[in-house]
């Protein structure tokens, strides 16, 4: 689907009083030295992306992997065109699940082409906000490359800050006194943060060449903003790196906890076990049928017997208190 | 077994109307610039490779290396002609286990041979597709390379998603009810992921310098397409990586599960014991031999007794529900 | 909050008798070459940040990380001023937590910016110390940037310090007799060293690119000094490193101790459930009802049992005794 | 001990008719430009080594190293010679052991001095195969370094294969149904396999760089058979980590079966207790003395008690059962 | 403590007939191209440290270094002089423990001033070596140098053995049949192991610069010599490398072994139980109140059931042996 299509000129969008479909259209508008059209795609068919790669000459192996979904995330260099590919993640609070989409950019001289597949990432917002700040707008494609990463690497800090949340959960939870399986929603979070690694790292390298000013086709004084990005993702693959060793910090000392539960759930059966064990015994000699047995005859024979079951049981019963059994 | 030997000419297969096992025959019709032959050689035995060594010159150690099905993926440079070995991965279903075969390659100008071990790995399909595109054929021995490495790094990742497969059922068996013992499957796919990864990771670093174009005999027009398998190798590399570190959690969180099973069972068992206990006590209260015991002589002495074990099993029943160890 | 704002010259305070608050008549002042200015801000708000960087040209993007406080330590540059970003540390004793707070520091041509964030860590002793040799401070900016390190790292050592001593606590708590649950406290201590470590080991690169002399607007004779700021890094770095590694171990250590004492305990209880079985056994062989039971008429038969009784528990009390059971 | 001395033309052993042991004679006969002398030592005395160290004018730091047999793999220069550590490998079955020894060659212009310690690595062998094939021994001394090299790297693959049997044997213990206690011998194949990582890895990388034809004194042309004895060793050392790492897994996989058949046993031991439990609560019941208990009285009183013993039992047996408890 | 003090004139020491403490005279007669003086201090005061930095013109950064025992190693160059800190180590017997202490050199042209902390690093052995072979000493200060590394470097091979031999104990108290408690020894072992690391580690890099004859002050020749040196460091990082990982699996191997044999105690108390909960059964039986039971009759009737306890307790104790729980 066509999302949006449009030509700017210094900064502002020029309306060309045609449909973002036609593509031909607003290409052939482009007459300036700085033009630049802007080609926003949400999971196109691949006759759509065909007609805009026909349009703009994009390389059949980047179209490719961009109408696909399963990409790395990456900067490729295909002549004088980058070909930018982006995880987008969001969090789905219902679900307790990080959610992945995919931005590809096709960025080549005068114009710059997105395809977004999944639902969590519009850059409907992100164009907004360019077109609302002509300043930044004016200088061309590497704005928008610029809009779209700090756009994408921004959610990815708020997706680290709810799985933050969800660590502090499980790390209450492993530590509270009630009998929890934790291992399973530990396992859950590992694999989120392994998938948000997979989206985040490979993003680094690109975004620090960015930032040194040293690819083609995005503009040199946009290096301190790429910086800013840069140090965002350091700090997201920090975060991610910090929760993955808390979770398996916080894994082991579940299997403590479990493990001194255990010992106090076979103390306090062992205490029970106790409590009924003496005064059986103390039964059991009362239930001997020796001729001589003088208890038997004495009047209060069997309130004596129930004191001195109740005796052991009371003795067995501060023992283990005593001792921390019970 | 000698295959299939034929030469390309314009990217078209001649129809030189002698045999394949006509080695001879078919490398002197070499006439062209841009002529090339490509012998396809399956478990062949020494002789057979030693005629095609002797023909194309092809050096001892390398010869040596293509005969057993032992070696690492590597590229190797003997004068003017390459020596690639790839390792082949199949899975085969039945078993869930993975197979391995191996390809060698030996590059040279105006010819390519190949040499097929291990039965999941043929190269048919990979010459009849070329064979259909000649567009692709044209570019001589590099293209063949590519289209091996493809097909070859096409079947990693089908098996990487079979693997996949196979983690998703372990880690739904370690977080089911029931009582699982996953540690032999875990081990297992454990080690086929170190297999997998013996093939893939060596292959890395020579299709990324396919990719830059930097190998003499790879032209360097191929670049893309060699940056496209290494893409590819790139993301097999990374599942793998993935799975065995999923494994190795879920294999922690299946210790943790058996701990509190066993944690259960001990609570279950020891409800279970108080359930006998109990009325064990009062049966043998009840048989003890005191003369003055009012209640053996009540008319309903008995079923009190009844009555008073019931109870008291009843009472250990409710206790241990409500505290959940029932 | 403008703490204090300075005009430095020949290594002395110059008394411009104007409030700090006055920016404009401190930044005017700068007449000679060596002449610079140190404003000191805690907590600003975006208003008083506008107001300084708007005098000072400082670049938008630093002037928003330096508001809020939740960057990683680095140190970057604009043009020809560099911007660094520290992290504090200091150990509340009472909460067995390390507290971090931030120091931003921009560093031109006559001036030094400093912005802090967090309570323990005033610059105010710094500036104090500074201030009170001028040989150092006649040094320009890059002496106040050198005690500013020197002083945030020396705090690092004091942090480790105190975590050095709660690990002795944690390996002593594990190692004694008594049955202890310290896998939460090393929990948190493991939080609190990755915290630490996100905090001191970005710091390294730059203070060692410092030490080597080769950052422009840091005067290359502050090289070994800055070098001495990296090497108490280093150490800090090594002591993180080796506390979390002697925890992971104290960890697993403790996993031992905790299934040793159920080892244990599992003995005693059987021997004491031994200690009870043997006699009521004893008691029961004397409840039976044969005809022809000699003991039962014996005069003393009943101390006989009981002398049985004892004798059988005293054998199991001895036979565990002896096996370590007891 | 001399093992061997002697004289090498145009790839032929000259007979000079002198004693192994008339070290200056052989070095004497020296007359053409590619001749060269090959010097075996086995356990040499610090004299026999001094003498020869005097003649060939070995460095005293590397005689000291040759005479003991306790250094790590390496490649040393030593103005324009070599000083060459091999660690030989060999398996001794009986006892499932590693043994190791050590290799010390002395490279320079015109002579090579080999030294020896431990039984299982004779150079006899590739002495012999080097004078078989005098087309390869024409090369120098670069060529005998060459043949014990490859000598030395073929056993590691041996080695190398042993214990992967081993490994295989541990596998099938660890997942067989028996009770097994098989963490001292993945201790000791553990402490095998580290063993041989140190004679391996240090080796990589001078092989490597003989490979690339860039060390003096050793022939550019052997380049490709270095290259494939660094691809062998790449191989051991591929082996030694996987099967290091499938130990460690095995070793989990043991602590979970002992955990899983611990279960099984407290399960089975439950069951069984309740076997007797049951009977013996029925038993307690009739034990009491009730004046009126009507089944004391029946004919078939004491047969129906019997049942209901039998019957407790059967019931509680048959619940094991069906709930896999037995 | 000025331990020692003396001026080297081709290689000879010379008498100056002047006390140790008189620095100036020592230094003052410093008169020909190659003399050099040698200042040995023991835990100096700072005022000592004082005079001879002044008289030498030492850094106050590395005399605040040398006065306080708690540097990393490290060689750092200021000017024309280099300051080296070593760590010593030394093993304690009847402790278990490793020990550590300090060596800082000063290398300046012409002098060389020691530092030493801790008791168990006397220089005054190598002092006297050196003194006895003045072809050495004739080097000068590198030779000075070269001496100390080498004995403290040798030092630390003797504390890996000591510190092996404590594995192999570990090792076999771990794989006895006894219950061993080792893990507060293996604890303690890598504890020691580590401490030993952070000695050993960062020498490396310096030995290496001083091998290959790149670091002014050193002289060239000696270069064979500190590649002498860092090979034995490297070896002695290896040994600490495997015996922590030995101890690691140690580790595992001793939590495996108490796994072990909890399972069989808890085997062996459930054929104890059974062995007494068998004839209570019996006793049970014949307890029971039934107008109609014969065997109570019998003439041999309590014969009987004796003989039927014992006989279901043998029953009992031989399938728990012939199943191997007892």
């Amino acid at each position: 689907m066509i999302v949006d299509n449009a030509l700017y000129r210094d900064g502002e969008r020029v309306d060309l009083g045609c449909e973002p479909g036609d593509l031909t259209a607003v290409r052939g508008s482009v007459s300036e030295p700085h033009d630049f059209t802007w080609v926003g795609l949400f999971d196109p068919t691949s006759e759509e992306l065909a007609r805009v790669a026909e349009l703009y000459g994009l390389h059949e192996l980047a179209v490719e992997d961009a109408l696909s979904a399963h990409q790395r995330p990456k900067v490729e260099r295909y002549g004088d065109s980058l070909f930018i590919v982006l995880k987008t993640l969001w969090y789905v609070d219902e679900q307790d699940a990080v959610e992945t989409g995919e931005i590809s950019l096709f960025v080549g001289p005068g114009f710059i082409v997105s395809v977004r597949h999944g639902d969590g990432a519009s850059l409907t917002d992100a164009r907004h906000r360019l077109e609302a700040s002509s300043q930044v707008l004016v200088h061309g494609p590497s704005a928008v490359v610029y809009a779209v990463c700090d756009d994408v690497v921004d959610r990815y800090e708020e997706v680290a800050n709810s799985l933050q949340e969800d660590v502090d959960e499980v790390e209450e939870s492993v530590f509270s006194d009630g009998r929890t399986n934790d291992s399973a929603r530990i396992y859950v979070l590992k694999r989120e943060l392994a998938e948000m690694r997979r989206a985040v790292l490979p993003l680094r390298e690109p975004m620090n060449r960015f930032a040194a000013g040293t690819v083609g086709g995005v503009h040199r004084d946009a290096g301190p903003y790429f910086r800013d990005v840069a140090d965002h993702l350091a700090r997201v693959a920090d975060t991610i790196d910090t929760l993955d060793s808390l979770l398996s910090t916080a894994f082991d000392a579940h299997i403590a906890q479990i493990s001194i539960q255990q010992n106090d759930d076979m103390r306090r059966i062992s205490a029970a076990v106790g409590l009924v064990a003496a005064p059986t015994l103390v039964a059991g000699v009362y239930g001997m049928n020796f001729d001589h047995m003088p208890e038997l005859h004495w009047m209060f024979g069997y309130p004596w017997a129930l004191g001195l079951m109740l005796l052991s049981s009371l003795t067995v019963f501060v023992i283990s208190k005593r001792s921390g059994w019970l």
